[in-house]
């Protein structure tokens, strides 16, 4: 794997940050640089020593860039690409972590025309529920899966940015866009939907039993908040930019979640219990695949040693 | 505290198991006895040494008991209580573990007419998804709530169970079991059945895209199948038992989610905002309590050293 001289992350939160972690660790990159207009994350970017140089403006970067890595919001992303086809002056690898592709592939091909941009549309599945580049952690992307939506796959860039994914601990997937927001769709959009509004619920109970639901929420309840902490502004993003499949997806969520409601009201124990049962064997596959994660319920650490 | 001769748990799964273990662990027992019905149990406890004796019918046992727990699924307690009445023959304390306590109420005061019951239902809010004897841990009701909703609360022996539940570390809070039964429909039942409406949902996808959901599952799809990883058996008698506030509750969800629906559809991206804000408030509360456990995304465990 080459090492890039000089690479721009556009958007310093807990991926963008995780990301300089990642590439520095590797040794990937020479030099990394970012681009973030929220004025805290700028200054704990500085403060936590992430990037060689952090600005609010692509503007005012003296240097161009070997590779760009996306990380920003999608509702920021023809903005972004408005710029780069401005800015970028000479061969760029661009890449970007974004959770649906449609849209990103849509304002790309709207905004940018400029043939020194080589880009990629990529998807790396990974996460936490903290924002803010004082949570990104270097192994974040180790052992997890990137996406990528090309958008014509005989550019023979690709494989510097596939190489860079692996680089960090990546296994490379392809998909085309649209497949690829229908299974976001139901893989990420809808559960997080439904985390908020079961805790959007949970909010307007009258104010006893609201404090007594955060007061136990061991119980089942802190699982939805732990995906409903995470940041505002991107999911709003999300499900402006992937409309239609998370409509599609709901739609089939609340059929089913209506069996199961009628199930109760009718006392069809025997549906309940096959329906569970059935559940259990997802959670067993996903556990045998090593993508389950670990949960520690007492919040004491001696388990793990 | 005094130490107990003689301790029967009814029902060794993981809360029964974890029970034995935090029991001894604590010294609060010289002899731990077990009921069980499941051959498969029986063999774990023996194996594992978790009771000095395991029988599948009370009546084998030969002597008496000063403390009895039941941990089993909620619709074996009408036999049980049933069974108890004619078994116990010198004052008895009883408690239990069930996860609501209006049909635990009502199907002691049907069975039971045997003045040597001394009876005090329990919620100790501890679990796992995992079941079976082989994975209950000795400290999982460390700095965990317990619920007790007393038949009476000027009961002297009460306070003899309270400091049972208080030695293997847990903090009581009494209150009616049909206010209890509607909060824990909300942090508990309704998130849990949401759960399994979502795991549902995905399994009924043509099989290529399913096999992809349980592929790429660590981006959010994973956290509900760890709820739906739970016991089918004790989830099944929890919606048969906890019925009027479950639909009650979920009613409420469905409304919710409407709105969140129409704002995606309407492109509401301010409403959908300042939802995702509140939620993640609520989150902060519930991470600043303690309550909100440790969730390692990588698989690894070198980030709890």
């Amino acid at each position: 794997m080459k090492k890039f001289d000089s690479v721009l992350i556009i958007g310093m939160g807990l991926i963008g940050s995780s990301l300089s972690r990642a590439l520095y660790k590797n040794q990937l990159a020479n030099c990394i640089y970012g681009l973030e207009i929220n004025q805290n994350f700028i200054n704990k970017c500085v403060e936590l020593n992430l990037v060689v140089q952090v600005e609010n403006d692509i503007n005012k970067f003296r240097n161009q860039f070997d590779l760009i890595i996306i990380c920003s919001p999608l509702g920021s992303y023809k903005e972004i690409f408005s710029s780069l086809n401005q800015f970028i002056s000479k061969p760029t690898l661009v890449t970007d972590v974004g959770s649906t592709k449609l849209s990103v592939v849509k304002d790309f091909n709207e905004q940018v025309s400029n043939n020194n941009i080589q880009f990629l549309p990529s998807h790396p599945i990974a996460g936490l529920e903290k924002s803010g580049p004082e949570h990104g952690i270097e192994n974040l992307f180790e052992n997890r899966y990137c996406i990528i939506t090309p958008l014509n796959k005989q550019d023979l860039f690709i494989k510097e940015i596939i190489s860079m994914w692996q680089a960090i601990g990546m296994k490379i997937e392809t998909m085309e866009a649209e497949h690829h927001d229908r299974i976001f769709a139901m893989i990420s959009h809808i559960p997080q939907l439904i985390a908020y509004s079961v805790v959007a619920t949970a909010t307007e109970l009258e104010t006893k039993m609201k404090d007594e639901v955060i007061k136990y929420s061991a119980a089942g309840f802190r699982d939805f908040t732990r995906l409903a902490g995470s940041d505002p502004i991107m999911w709003r993003d999300i499900y402006a930019k992937n409309k239609d499949a998370v409509l599609e997806m709901l739609g089939r969520f609340s059929e089913d979640l209506s069996t199961f409601q009628k199930a109760i009201r009718n006392n069809d124990l025997k549906f309940l219990e096959n329906k569970f049962s059935n559940s259990r064997k997802i959670r067993k596959i996903i556990e045998d695949s090593g993508q389950a994660g670990t949960f520690e319920p007492t919040e004491r650490k001696k388990l793990f040693n």
